[in-house]
């Protein structure tokens, strides 16, 4: 299936080359030794510039051992992972509940699973063994750049007051590892929060995307807002322009 | 033990009345009855100016019928409810795991329930039923400011692409029931969050707060960082005088 898929996604980006830049490529991750290969024939072969994959995976999380050849793999191609999270109203936010109301598990949650991930693979280490792996999260990092002195502060009171070992085997602070991560941005047409993870990230990490076509307008009304929302920030052109393609080519690394 | 609580906690307020305006309640949110009668006693006997209950209370959200009550007596005060989010390491991230690791439940989770939390008000008409309600929430609205869009968009798609009736029974659009509620500025130091905060909800809707002893410096961190990030927020000398001080006395309605 994960075949199937990306050889339709060759097609298309060969078809319409003035539309699609490149492709990235799905994987079946319940068999690793089968996700290496899709990985090779679809940079190698399909000239794909990157991956997705889903947090979690199977229920597990993205630092469980298993995954990590994927890990290091595209940390020797030097081309991204985009990670994209996913839950069902079956993952009920109440313990009295068995369902999750009024969309909390796709509204919330899914930055939830994201902000998870994110802090999964900076504690166990990943991004500490793998420094040039570029990871892009979704929904612009989810809450991490709002939150950014709750987690400096969280993990330093925890040291402190009950000698906590969560730095333990990091060479930076923990913060600078979530600092790593490039993050898109679709949180659909918000400059104040766009604003907030420059603060917390810079031009650099941060990349254009709109989430289409999912919206109520088939993907129009995000596009339109998006663009607008990053035209407003208070930056530079340059920055802009970053954001807007640059940092894609770069971290693609796409014939200029 | 909620009496001997507040009878503690009024103890204080008349032993250092220079340090502390006024206590807030803890209620026995197993039995309403008993809550009731210990509202009607803190705030007319002890004097008190608001409640503090958690999120979920008991496994249960917010919106169980059970606590309407609650709201509908703290309505008729115009008096606020403070909300604290709970959830222990026991709250497993992954399906795969049984414990929540690197305080993942703890750094995003409890800013989770809040959002999860104020979805429930919001959705099951709480705040449309009790229009005059104060709910004051902890890390300033948790996800709510940063994903303003995101949730803006959410409902507006489920409308119009799955016919989803999420708004039936609200007579404005959801978002502007999310900017009903108050958020307090314990993000502990962050300009960009603020403003951020400050876009969304408005200077009217911003409460100092630091969560005070919690930090690694015994409460002195969060203070200071706190109020650094409120002064060097890019808005009015009048607005800071209001998230500082102005709001929490209109609020709790303190004698000027």
């Amino acid at each position: 299936l994960a075949k199937l898929a990306n050889d339709e996604m060759a097609e298309l980006v060969l078809k319409y080359p003035d539309r699609f830049a490149a492709a990235v490529a799905a994987l079946p991750m319940i068999d690793m030794e089968a996700t290496l290969k899709e990985v090779d024939r679809s940079i190698n072969e399909l000239k794909f510039r990157g991956v997705q994959i889903n947090t979690p995976i199977n229920d597990k999380p993205l630092d469980s051992p298993e995954f990590l050849p994927l890990y290091e793999k595209m940390s020797q191609y030097n081309l991204p992972i985009w990670i994209h999270p996913v839950r069902e109203a079956n993952f009920s936010d109440y313990r009295t509940e068995k369902r999750s109301k009024y969309m909390i598990f796709h509204v919330f949650g899914w930055p939830y699973e994201t902000a998870a991930a994110m802090t999964r693979l900076v504690f166990s280490g990943v991004l500490e063994k793998y420094p040039n792996l570029k990871i892009i999260t979704h929904h612009c990092g989810s809450m991490i750049p709002y939150l950014e002195q709750r987690i400096i502060g969280a993990y330093d009171h925890a040291e402190v007051l009950r000698g906590a070992k969560y730095k333990q085997g990091l060479t930076k602070s923990p913060i600078e590892y979530f600092k790593m991560f490039y993050n898109d941005t679709a949180i659909y047409g918000s400059t104040p929060g766009l604003t907030c993870a420059y603060a917390f990230c810079g031009a650099d990490h941060l990349l254009f995307a709109t989430d289409f076509p999912y919206d109520s307008q088939f993907g129009e009304r995000y596009i339109r807002q998006t663009i607008q929302s990053i035209e407003q920030m208070n930056i530079n052109d340059k920055e802009k322009k970053m954001i807007f393609e640059d940092n894609a080519r770069k971290l693609l690394r796409l014939p200029i």
